[in-house]
């Protein structure tokens, strides 16, 4: 699993930072999370390829977080891509790039599924495979999701040398995989971590952003591998925090906290933090594995 | 007069050249003349205040020429701007950018007026005071405009010593600016430059782009002193240039050297040139003073 940070600014533009987008590559999947204005251009700039992207997932119609869209679908129609494309967002963001498509794409060569969130309750995207993906209500300013994604369970690797030694059959290492126990030709079970190197745990990624505080979240993202949540203010402006409904650094490593991960990464900084010492400095204090990200960082698991 | 190049690449993004955008000053006001998408992105890095944007003027209907409109319109709308705006472009820009503009900028405090451009005849666009713009259709694959932007002719400047002199009334002074002739108490006329320090003339600059080789755009823009012709192809690929409907370096140059401008540069260069010495040569073999543009390039007149 790999997070690629193309984008962590909120609203308005600064020299220094893009607005919000960011690659996901998990189970051999590319995922764009949000595709705030010039996304297209940090993918070139981070030498990303756009056609590997199979899904975009959109978490609310502010125009940091999806001005980039009709850009890039654009640019994926000049390139000639083939393969279908998958957007996850409000229903209202189909209605409003329908028109641009089919006027700035002559001919788009690749088809283009839009798939309406609900924002009343998670929800689970049946639409992606071999992935398993919930969006979560957020509470901010519009209609707003966060999304999880989690890599299914991997079966267990039966060992080469097991299948010689007793000579298993496909059945036999089916039903192994499937965790019944073996027994070898005198009727003794045969230890498993002998059979088997057991799959590693499935990693997992949840992005939270934009949100107020929110703090029933944390049961929806209990245990992942990776969390990003907004951090758009330091504590000292939790007022501001409040009414903008975004959150403080605080506040993100609370749920962190709460939520159990063993990784949390913090943006969508207000212009005003040109250096984001101070955002990281602050929920470390609550959650001490905290990154402040910047444009171009990336995490591998 | 000055001029700032924000992007001059055509339309698929690189990683080095931003899509189409130029801020021209002349006579006191400021333009953007189209706004590819990361313009205001560009302008944050190069130091443009948003603010003093009288008027966006909108070449043609493609992404790279104006995807950026409504990040910038909508961060103009953040940032409280409450000086009207005036764009001009395609009847269709407004169609596709009203719905927009009423979704993503909540109360906008500042009023925009789009103006239409025709297509079939060159056209002075009036809404502009104190500079004489004119749109001029060009030959592309969709409706297309070029901008032609001339200073007024100034006044000259009465010469002090010559107010003392010849103790010249408030009738005199406005008499010799308007170029009649003045007598002394001897009844001879007083040579003009002695009187008056003539007003630099009047500069000028005009913006072609995209279009085929169009040579009879030269009669439009005769003599301005900057021209900007746009020039994605070299000519070994003017077979490619002729099927998208754009120039050569070759064919900019040409027209250059019909216009008599007094100095030509070129832009909208094809993503396949990294370097773009090949094309300033080629330019300046038919027309020497030719300089080919980068994103940051500023000239003052």
């Amino acid at each position: 699993m790999e997070l690629l940070i193309l984008g962590c600014n909120s609203a308005t533009p600064t020299s220094h930072r893009n607005p919000s987008a960011q690659i996901l590559n998990i189970s051999g999947h590319t995922f764009l999370i949000d595709c705030g204005e010039g996304t297209q251009f940090q993918m070139r700039k981070m030498h990303v390829n756009f056609m590997k992207i199979e899904a975009i997932f959109i978490s609310h119609m502010h125009g940091d977080h999806m001005f980039g869209l009709i850009g890039l679908i654009s640019t994926m129609s000049l390139l000639n891509r083939s393969t279908p494309l998958t957007i996850f967002g409000h229903p209202k963001l189909e209605e409003m790039l329908r028109p641009q498509i089919a006027f700035f794409c002559d001919n788009i060569p690749f088809k283009i599924s839009f798939v309406g969130l609900r924002y009343d309750k998670p929800q689970v995207l049946q639409e992606v495979k071999h992935v398993n993906v919930r969006s979560i209500p957020l509470r901010h300013r519009v209609d707003t999701c966060g999304f999880v994604f989690r890599e299914q369970v991997r079966e267990p690797n039966i060992r080469r040398e097991a299948i010689c030694r007793y000579g298993l059959t496909i059945a036999d290492i089916v039903s192994i995989k499937n965790g019944r126990p073996y027994y070898d030709y005198n009727g003794e079970e045969v230890a498993r971590e002998e059979l088997v190197r057991e799959a590693p745990a499935p990693l997992s990624y949840a992005y939270i952003s934009d949100t107020q505080y929110l703090p029933n979240v944390a049961s929806e993202i209990e245990g992942v591998s990776l969390l990003f949540h907004e951090a758009t203010f330091m504590s000292e402006l939790s007022e501001l925090a409040m009414k903008t409904m975004h959150s403080t650094a605080r506040q993100a490593a609370l749920i962190a906290k709460a939520a159990k991960v063993r990784k949390l990464i913090i943006g969508h900084f207000s212009s005003r933090y040109v250096e984001t010492d101070g955002l990281e400095a602050e929920a470390q204090e609550i959650f001490p594995d905290t990154t402040a990200v910047y444009d171009g960082f990336k995490i591998v698991f």
